[in-house]
């Protein structure tokens, strides 16, 4: 019997049609629904897809928040055999462009706020037949033909039945932002999300069980909101969808009006969530974990919410490639009776592979590094769920994956448990003297500093040493450490040639489509903002 | 990439190979030894499978108990694309003998205590080249140039690199018994076992965790040990295997030495621990549950559990068809802050399809019965882990199996929340009068009268009503009901037609090789049985 997406979804459709799917709205208003409604939405949707001579194969691009209409997309689109395309709508206008086209995409369902990305960009869009708004009645809109989703699916038969497709058929589509040139395609397989979905449900990862109700932040419109979802349906579990441009206010509201006890978001929500929870507090006493990822969780954040909250962190490791999720932190039998302070150095770290991926660390020769922490290598992912190529992208696919495996450009070591730890990306690494020196040490260093409460470091060009580093900080509200005082802070904790040469105040740390820290754009500043800072 | 059993024997391996593995001796010693030391045991045997001439795709037998020598068979033949075909030991001669030559065993690995069935039978059995014996030395045999396990492994490579083998290859066989005629043999292939050994492990399953400790008791010479042995490993889970005919005195020993958290029996091994503690409490604090299957679980033996041990007991339901999981009980999130006494009206139910399988209850037209409790109809399943067909059998397999549908044989009722409930196996249900009487219904009725540990009900032919029950029950030490005591019993639980018409005392219940009741055995005597009854 093959593997589809149609069974997960129809199992929380059948067995607890009755937990529900809260949604919040535009306004901040609250939608909520049933798993039952849910799925007769999506099969409506599905009926209508044909309606609109979209053939099996075809893609059906989404610019979407995490609202219940995007939800009903990702069960219809596949579950008829048409290719879900989420489009990150954080990119730039060009690159959303280039993967409209590149992608073909037969449709576009886009929210109404985001209208404006599309009507900027309509002109240079080839494929697309069909423009729906994610709406209950049409608002104003240059976008031919465009329609509003209530219309579109209105006259949809709530007892469509899905197909029976085989399970290597494409069901998914998400572009990653690359370091160089335009994003690049990763294709996802119903069997690729029924894997990685009942992998990630286990309880030594996200551990995804009916009784829970999920806060999805990680967004819809990026590798499948780590497969929460697919997932949530699979096992009947609530789901809250934060909608429009949720923030950090709106998530913790969230959070203690539904109960919530999972909570998934990038690293960055974290803080921000912290910034909020310090300027209100809330009842956070449903959660059972949050679990951070796209980046490293610096330990004070973890501290924080122990203390505050007694709340453990769960690091995930992964990316697009990857559907996403990779490995997860893992506090091992023997620790688990030990006081949960204890856990953090485990709980920092990027884990252990799930069941049934595989993990190797190598050396520039190829050889598996030792575990001894010490050593550092690229890290490379296999796994019944990980990509092997980038979509119809043959150079760069020849680039990033080897032999069945994932290059994934991040620099690790690995402890004598076998547990990654990411140094760095390795293009982030900064080459001094013959040596590397991490920036993802030195960032999570200087934010544990009270006064810090973001900090990125890249490395600044020099004729002697090759590279030398430079922090940038952003100040916690009311504080305002000096350079003075971050170096003082940072010279017992490393040798004394790691210690950046400056250490730059800025409003923001600039951030990327996924919320990433954008090095690209600081390395790109850096040797004026020195020059300036070495005047001043 | 490919789903292999490999995946999930070397993630234990690699990232827990100091959890232990736990085997009972024949002496009622206590073996341990680590996960690094079982698999790299098993490489030994992987590599040594070569010299002995064994081909890819050629069956491996095994004729053992839970045993760590097993385990490492579990492991070996699969993972080297040979593929493990475990035979039940508790069938009759014949059977094995059918089953050996039907499987075209190329070896066969044998308990010592089970050389004498093999002794007696060999010159029957027509492909097996090979005899080993699972022991340090070599016991005296007449089995033509038997060797010792131990003598085969010590020249073995303990750094052997198992195979990667395409994921439809068969892995494990197993036969199943038939009502009528020779066994029926299920292949299961890595990906079955992959996909169910994951699904087992949710924590909406049986929830495998690596803080977890397993007793199987389950055997592996049946349906996988219910995927425990895979589960586990796969998980880093500590396992515990009871070895050579275990008792309850044994099991429960082990329970509380080992500080077992999770123990996997069938419902007959649950009603013999409870006489157990009854003459001897143990301290069961370790464990968080216990899981029943293979029949009906008696709601008097939950109430026992939760009464004296505060222990849910969980319900799975299944078959050698399914690799064996297929249902399992579950409490929803409504119901768990409810007292657990309330829950075992949920509990004592088959429960919900697990995620990706489906189960479907039709009526004799073929349409699903409604959803009431009320009507009956035969139970149909399938899963990316059911078999579609019977090994090298194209007219059972006809029979068997439906458009990739397995016909279970077993008659369910469905509540209004999609819970399974098994009212009968097809053929044993009794016709009396144009009506259906459950003889499972009747059973559990009378095991709950404090008097009875044991009860089966089988029709007995009658001229006028086609069929009317007959009961046979084993009473409890030191009580002795009367059949007159025992209508009285059951008189206000049950409409008067449904009465048993005898009610007749033996010492023991017969069972089939797979510890259900053997209610052929009961009808085959049944007739003479009644009339002594009503002579006396």
């Amino acid at each position: 019997m093959e593997l589809n997406i149609r069974q997960l979804v129809e199992r929380g459709e059948r067995y607890f049609p009755d937990n529900t799917v809260v949604s919040r709205l535009p306004d901040g208003g609250r939608f909520s629904y049933t798993w039952r409604e849910a799925v007769q939405r999506a099969r409506r949707l599905a009926s209508r897809l044909d309606a609109l001579g979209i053939q099996p194969g075809e893609r059906v691009a989404t610019l979407a928040w995490n609202t219940y209409r995007h939800l009903e997309l990702y069960f219809a689109v596949p579950c008829t055999g048409r290719v879900l395309h989420t489009v990150n709508l954080r990119l730039a206008d060009e690159h959303i462009v280039y993967i409209l086209n590149h992608c073909e995409d037969a449709a576009v369902f886009v929210d109404p706020d985001l209208l404006p990305v599309l009507e900027r960009i309509v002109s240079q869009v080839r494929t697309v037949r069909h423009w729906i708004v994610l709406a209950d009645k049409l608002p104003p809109t240059t976008l031919p033909n465009a329609i509003a989703y209530e219309d579109l699916i209105t006259e949809g038969d709530p007892t469509f039945q899905f197909h029976e497709i085989p399970e290597n058929t494409p069901a998914v589509m998400c572009y990653t932002s690359a370091t160089t040139g335009m994003p690049k395609g990763v294709s996802y397989s119903h069997r690729v999300i029924y894997l990685h979905s009942l992998t990630a449900a286990l309880g030594d990862a996200l551990d995804v069980r009916e009784r829970d109700t999920f806060l999805a932040m990680v967004p819809m419109f990026h590798a499948n909101a780590w497969g929460l979802p697919y997932a949530c349906a699979a096992m009947g579990a609530q789901l809250v969808l934060p909608g429009e441009r949720p923030n950090a206010a709106a998530l913790l509201d969230l959070v203690e009006r539904e109960k919530v006890t999972f909570l998934a978001a990038a690293v960055s929500v974290g803080i921000d969530v912290i910034a909020e929870l310090k300027r209100k507090r809330r009842d956070l006493s449903s959660l059972r974990a949050i679990m951070l990822g796209g980046s490293a969780t610096p330990a004070s954040v973890m501290e924080y919410f122990l203390a505050e909250f007694n709340l453990p962190i769960y690091t995930a490791w992964g990316s697009t490639e990857l559907a996403p999720l990779a490995t997860c932190a893992h506090i091992p039998r023997g620790m688990l009776d030990q006081p949960p302070q204890t856990h953090i150095p485990t709980r920092v770290r990027q884990g252990i592979a799930l069941p049934g991926a595989e993990v190797k660390v190598l050396d520039d020769s190829g050889k598996e590094i030792p575990w001894d922490d010490q050593a550092v290598g690229e890290a490379y992912v296999r796994a019944p769920w990980s990509a092997t190529e980038y979509y119809l992208d043959p150079e760069r696919s020849a680039e990033g994956f080897k032999d069945g495996w994932w290059r994934s450009g991040d620099m690790a070591s690995v402890n004598a448990q076998g547990v990654l730890r990411l140094v760095d990306r390795a293009k982030d690494l900064i080459k001094s003297g013959g040596e590397w020196i991490s920036s993802v040490d030195l960032e999570n260093a200087l934010v544990a500093h009270p006064g810090v409460c973001e900090a990125a470091v890249v490395g600044l060009p020099d004729e002697k040493w090759v590279e030398r580093p430079c922090a940038y900080y952003v100040c916690e509200p009311g504080s305002s450490p000096t350079p003075a005082e971050l170096r003082a802070w940072l010279e017992p904790k490393f040798a004394r040639w790691w210690l950046p040469a400056f250490y730059i105040a800025i409003d923001a740390i600039p951030k990327t489509g996924v919320g990433k820290i954008n090095k690209r754009a600081l390395r790109e500043r850096v040797v004026d903002d020195a020059r300036l800072a070495s005047a001043g």
